[in-house]
C-alpha cells in the first residue's frame, strides 16, 4: 500500500471517527469488564489494552465508568482458604466467611488490578466499591442463600462526582443492605443498573463471544442489531440462555430505562471499544430502544 | 443538678463551643484511625462512636479525612494462609505474596468496614486507595525489604475531589510505585504527608495512650501543649521512642509543612474528637508552630 | 462532678447540639425583643446576654433578624417633652408631634444601642427602620387614632440584601404611608410579617413569662407544644387575653404563612435562645404547623 | 425659539451628556448634605429636588452615597429640651445627654427624613448609622469637650454591601468608639473619609455658596477648577477661613487618597448635581489631583 | 437666553432623558439605514452624524444593530459594467451576475463603509452578511426573477453573539439558500424580521419623509401614533402605498411579532434617534401594539 | 486487505489520532488560505474538501481562524472594469479605485463563498473584513504606491469574541488607516500577525507546493522540520526567495511571537490539515521555536 494511499485511508478514518468524537463527548460510558473478556491473549496484555482504551476515550471526553467482576480470583482465594462452596437450587450459598473472601478479592485485588493498569497511563482512575456512599443498596434475597443479595436501589452520588472532578470510576460490585452489611451481587446487573442510573449514553459489555446469534450454533446468525423489545421475546422464547441472560436483562433493563445504547461486543478484539465507538463498522451487537432509527445521530455524517 | 442548673451548664458549653465551630467550618482535618485505638471498649461499639463523630463534625461543615492502618488483621489473614514473615534488620520482609494480602486486607476488609460504620449514620463516606489517581506514589526502599516503599509524593487531586463534593474519603495506605506495582508503606507517615498535602487545619493521631510524656514512666508528666521543635528535641534525646517515634516524626513534618496542630489523643475516651475540637478543655498532646499562642484563634472568645 | 463526667456531659450536649446547628445553618430567624425581656436583671447584662446569642447564633451560619419595640423610653421622652397622651377607645392617640417622638425614641436611640451592644461581639449588626427601600408600607388605620397604622405590604428587599451580604437586621418599626409619611404599628405584628415575607425557618418571642398556660394563674399548665388551629381556639374562647393577643395572632398568621416554627420564650434566661434552638429540652412554648410531629427534622438525631 | 431649534439645543444637550453617563456608570459618588444646601428654596421643594436627582443618578448606573449632618434640627431638640450647650476653647461641649439628643435628631428624624424624599421617587434609599457594622469607629478628641471624636477609622463594609444590593445609602455621622458609646464628628469630615474609603470616583459638598473664591469678598474671584496642593496651599496662608475649612481639608485628603475629583457646589442651583455630572459647563469648583487634566476623561468625547 | 436659563433648560432636558436612558439600558434596537435618508445635506455629514448617534445609544447600554440596503450604489457598478436589467411584473430579474454585482456593492462597499464611520468614533462595529452562520436563510422566490428571494428563516445566533461580546452589527441584506447561493432580498423586510428574531424594543426605518401621512399629500395630516391593526387598515385600504409598503408591512409583522415599538422617522433630522429615544417629544410615526397605553414605561416619569 | 487488518489499521489511526485531538481542543489554529491551494483539482471540490476539514477540526473542540487573499479574483475584476494597474519599484500602485475593486472582491466575493462553503457542512462561518472592530489597522506605507499599507496594530477582540461565540472566523485581509480608509496590506503577513495576536497554537500556510526546499531544484531536500532561527537564515543566504518570503517571514514573526508551531503544507492534498493536526506522519515543513522537541508535546504518546 503507497504512502499516499495510506493518507488518504487515514484521513478517510479521521473524516469518519471526528464527528463521533464530537458526539460523545461529555457523555457517560459504562463498561462491563468481566474476566471471560480476557480470554484472547495473556491476561496482562488484554488488560493494557483495555486500560489504553478507557484513557483515549478519557482524553476525548468521553466519561467512561468501568464495572468489573472477580469469579474466577475470588474462586482461587476459597481454595486456598481451603472453604467450600455449598450449592442450593443452583445457586452458590454465601456464607458470611465467604463473602469476606468475595469482598477481599473483589476490592483488595481485581479492583486494584484495573486501578493500577488504567493509571500507568494517566493518573485518573478511581476504585469505588459498592458500600461507598450508598452507592449499592441491597436486599438479601433468601436466608438460605446467605449473603446474595439484589440491588434496592442505586445512589450514583459518589460516581457522577468522580466523574465530575474528572476521574474514571472502576466499580466492584459489593452491595450493602441498610445495616452496612455486604451483600453479593450479580456484577451485569449492577453495570446496567448504574448505567441507567446515571442517564449513560451505552452500556458495554465486553464478552468472549462475538455477539448474540440467533441461532446458537450458527456463527453466521451474529445479530448486529436488534430493537430492545425483540430482544426480549428472544429471551422470553429460550433463543438466549445461560450466561448471557444476566447481560441480555440488564441490557432491556437499562435501554428502557434510557439508556440510548446497549451493545454486546468481542473483548478479545484488540481496541474494540474504540472501533465501537469511532468508526461506521458494525461491531458486536447493538441494542437500540424501539423505533430508533441509524446508528446514532451524528450531527454531521460522511455526506453531510 | 438542678434543671436550671443544666440549663446553665448547656448554655455554657454551646458558648463555648459555637466559636470553634465557627472557626473549624470549612477546614480539614486528618484523623489517622489505628487498630490501638478500639482497646478501651469493645470493637463495635468504639467504632461507631468513632464513626458518629466523623459525621457530627462533617454536619458543622469540617472536611474529615480519615487514614487508618491494620495490622492485626493483616497478620490474622497470613496466619490463616500459613505465610511466615521473615525479618532483617528487624522489619518485616515484604514479597509479593505477603503484599497482596495486605492489600486485600486493608482494601477489601478493613477500609470497608470503617467505611460501613459511617455510611450506617449518613452515606458519605469513600473508601480510597494509595494507587487510586496517582494518591500515594511511593518507592521502593531496600530490595532486601521486599515490597516496603517510602513516599515519594502525594497527589491529593482525588481526596481533595471527593471532599470538594461532600464527601469524607476514608483512605488505605498502599503505596503504588511508577509501574504501578503496591508497595507497603507506614500509615502513620502517609496520614502525615496527606494532611501537609491538604494544607488540612489538624492531624489527628487516635491512639491507646492519654499522649506524650516528659518521663516515660510518669503518668503526670502528660505533656499538653508543645511546640514542634521542643518535640523534636525529645525525639533526638531518646525521651520518645518505640511505636510513637513515627507518629512524633509525621508530626513534626505535617506542622513544619503548614499543618496548624497536631494531636495525639486517646482514642478510648469516647467522643474524644468533639471534645478536642469543640471545648476549651485541653485532651491529649497538642504540638503547635514554634512560636504559636492560644489554643486556636477563634475569631469571637468567650469574653470578645 | 468528676472532670470525666464532666467531659462525658459535655460530649453529649454537643452530640445533640451539632445536628440542630446542621439543621438551622443558612436558615432565618426573626428574633421579637422587647422591653419586658429584659425584666429578670440589669438591663445592660440582658441585653449583652442577648447580643452574644445573636452574635454566637451568626457564628454558625444561622442568619438572625431582630425586631424591636420600646414602649417604656417613648413614654420616658414624651413626658420630659411634656406631651401629653390622649386615648381614643383605649389607643393611644399618636399627633404628628409624638409621631415624631415615636420615630427619634426607635430609630435614635433604642435601636442604635441594641446594635451597639451586638456589635461589641463584632460588627456585624446594622440598623434598619421601616422606611428604608419602603420595607413597612402602611396605611392609616383610623383619622381619630391619628398617625396608628396597619401593615399594608412588606418588601423585605433591604432585609434579605443585609442577609445576604452577611449583616444581622436590626429593624425598628416605623411604618411609611405612600407619601413617605411616618405610621405607628404594633411592633409583635411586624415581627411576624417579616418573618412571613422572609420565608423565615422561625419567629422568637422573648416576653416576661413561661410561655402561654392553658390555665392563666396555673404555672403547671404551660402549654409545650400548641398546633397552630389549637392556640387560634385559645385565642377565640378568651383563654389567651391582654398584651399576648397581638403576639399570638402574630404567631398565628406567621405559622400560616409558612413560617415553620414560632415560640413564646422567656428572654429572662440566660441564653434562652441557644437553648432553644440547639437542645433536645422543650423551653417556652412552641407553635407548630397543623400535623407537624417531632421537633424539627433533623437529618440525624441522637440514636439515628 | 423656534421647535427646530429646540430639538438641535436638545440634542446637543444628550450628545454631551450621553458620555459622561457612559463614564460614571458604575462609580460611586459621595454627596455631602448639609442643612444649609437648602436656603435658596422652601425646604420641602428643595430637598425634593435633590432627592430627584439622587434617583435620577441612580437610574443611569451611578452608586450615589448621600453623608448628611443637622446642626439646627439639633439645636431646635436641644432648646425643647432646655439643654444647653457649654463651650469649651470655641468648641461646643457634648455632654452625655447632649450626645443622646444628637443621636436621635440625625438617625431619628434628619435621616428619616432624607430616606423618605427619595423613597418617593422609587425605594432605594436606606437609613445608615455610623455605629452599623462598625462603620464610623470614633476617638474621644479630649475628655474635656465630652462626646466629641475624631475617626479611627472607617469600614465601608456595610455601605459598600448595599451598594452592591442596589441600594442608596444615606448616612448620618455618628461615630462609635470601642465600647460602642456614640460620638460627635464632624459630618464634612466624615464624608470625605467615606469617599476614600470607597475609592469613590466624586466627592460633592452641597453649599450655600458659588464656591471657593480667591478673594473673599470678590464674587468674580470665583475657582472654577484648582489642583490639590494648590487649595492646600490656599487653606495654609488663610485665604480659605471659617466653616469652610473642614470641608477643604476633607477635600484634599479625599483627592490625595485616590478620590478623582472633589466639587464644591452651590446646592441653592436646581439640579446641580445633573449639571455638574452630565453636562460640559462648569458648576461651582472642582478639586483634581496635581497633574490632571481634562475634566473627565470621556472614553469619548464631543469631537472624538 | 440667559446662562442660568441654559442651565434650567439643559437640567430639564436631562431629567427628561435620564429614565429613558434608564428605560433602554440593555435593549435591543434595529435601526434601518437606508440611502435615501442621507437626502437632507451632503452624505458624508450625515452618515457621520448617524453613526455618532450609534455610538452614542451605545455608549449609554443600548445595543443597536444597523441594517442596510444600497441600490443606487448597486445600479452605478451595474452601469460600470454594463450589465442592463431585465424587469418582469414589475420587478428586475436578478440573475447569476447581477447577484455578484449586488453582493460585491452590499458586502464590500456600503457595508465596510457605514462600519468605517461608526468605528471612527470608537471600534465597535462589525459587519455581517446575511450568509454569515446562516443568518438569512431565504428561498427562491420565481424562478422567472432569477436570485430573487423570501426569507425562509433567521438564525439571530451571529448577531445575538455579537450584541453580548458588546459589538453593533452592521447587516447587509443577502440572503442564502440551503446549498449557501446568494439570494437579494428587501432590505426593509429583513429589518423587521431580524428585530422580531432578536426580540428588539424597537424597529426605526430612517426615511426621507417625516413620517407616515393619512392623506398623502397633506403634510399637517402626519400621523404620530397608530396602533398597529389601524395601520394594516390604512396599508389595506390603498391609503399607504409605494415604496412605504414593505417598510409598513415589516413594521406591522415586527410590531405583531412582539417587537415593542416600530418607528418611521425623518433620517434628514440631525441626531433624530437621539431625540426619538431621549426627549418626550414626538418625532416621526409611532406604530404601537394594539391596546398599548404611554409612550413607553417607563419607570419613573417627570412628575413621578 | 483483510477486515480484520483493516479494523487493525483504523483501531491503530484512532489509537494515534487521540491524543492529538485531546492536545487541540479548545487551542486556535490560524489557516492561511490562498487561491493557489486549490491547484490539484477543481476549485470546488477543493473547496470543499477544505470546508469539511474545518468543520471536522470545529467539531473536536478546536478553534479555526481562515485568512485569506484573492489576488486572481481581483485581477479578473480589474479587467472588467478597464483598469490597468501601474508598478512602482516592483509593487503594483494602488490608487483609490483599485483599493474599491480590493475591497469588493475580497469582502464581497471571496469571503462570502468561503463562508458558504463552511456553512454548507454546519452554519458555523462567519465573515470579518479588516476594518471591523479595528481588527486590522494599518499605515500607508508610501505615498506613491497609493493605499498599500503595513500593519500597524492588530486588535483581536471581535476574532476572539466570536471564537467564544463558537463561531468560525473568516477574514479578509484589508486593512484601515486612523480615519477609516481602507488600506490594501499582504493576506500572508495578515495572517501571522493574527495567529501572534490571538496567542494561536498553530500557523498553517496552505500553499502549492509540497513544502520548504534546501536546495529549490531537488524535490528530495524537502524540509520537514526546522528551527526559526535556522530558517531566518535561509531567507538570509537566498536559499528561499519568490514569493515564499511573506510567508516565511510571517512564519519567523509568528514563531518568535509565541505560535507554538508554524507548517507550510500542500493545499492540494485531500483532508491535509486533518493529516497534519492529527496524524504522526510529517506533512509539508514545520517551523519549531528554537530548542523545541517532539512534534507536539501530547501528554499521552503512543507508548506512554
Amino acid at each position: 500500500m503507497s504512502a499516499r494511499q495510506s493518507s488518504l485511508d487515514a484521513a478517510q478514518i479521521l473524516v469518519e471517527a471526528l464527528p463521533y468524537i464530537r458526539r460523545f463527548s461529555g457523555r457517560t460510558v459504562v463498561v462491563k469488564y468481566g474476566g471471560n473478556a480476557l480470554a484472547g491473549s495473556s491476561e496482562d496484555d488484554a488488560l493494557s489494552l483495555f486500560a489504553q482504551d478507557i484513557v483515549l476515550m478519557h482524553s476525548v471526553g468521553i466519561k467512561p465508568v468501568v464495572v468489573h467482576g472477580g469469579g474466577p480470583q475470588i474462586n482461587s482465594l476459597l481454595d486456598r482458604l481451603g472453604l467450600k462452596s455449598e450449592f442450593h437450587g443452583g445457586l452458590r450459598v454465601t456464607d458470611d466467611e465467604t463473602m469476606k473472601v468475595v469482598q477481599m478479592v473483589l476490592s483488595g485485588q481485581v479492583n486494584p488490578q484495573i486501578v493500577a493498569a488504567i493509571n500507568t497511563f494517566g493518573n485518573i482512575a478511581v476504585g469505588v466499591a459498592g458500600g461507598d456512599a450508598g452507592l449499592i443498596r441491597a436486599v438479601q434475597r433468601d436466608p438460605q442463600l446467605g449473603r446474595v443479595g439484589d440491588i434496592d436501589r442505586i445512589n450514583p452520588a459518589v460516581v457522577q462526582g468522580l466523574l465530575d472532578e474528572g476521574f474514571v470510576p472502576v466499580i466492584s460490585t459489593i452491595g450493602a443492605d441498610a445495616k452496612g452489611e455486604a451483600l453479593n451481587i450479580n456484577a451485569d446487573t449492577v453495570a446496567g443498573a448504574i448505567a441507567e442510573s446515571l442517564g449513560a449514553e451505552k452500556i458495554i459489555y465486553l464478552t468472549d463471544i462475538e455477539g448474540l446469534r440467533s441461532k446458537v450454533d450458527d456463527a453466521s446468525s451474529l445479530i448486529q442489531r436488534i430493537q430492545v423489545s425483540d430482544l426480549a421475546a428472544l429471551a422470553a422464547d429460550g433463543t438466549i440462555a445461560g450466561g448471557m441472560i444476566p447481560k441480555v436483562q440488564s441490557c432491556v433493563q437499562a435501554v428502557k430505562g434510557g439508556v440510548k445504547r446497549a451493545h454486546i461486543l468481542d473483548g478479545r478484539i484488540p481496541h474494540v471499544l474504540l472501533l465501537e465507538l469511532f468508526t461506521d463498522e458494525g461491531v458486536g451487537t447493538m441494542i437500540t430502544p424501539d423505533g430508533a432509527r441509524g446508528n446514532v445521530e451524528t450531527t454531521m455524517g460522511k455526506g453531510a
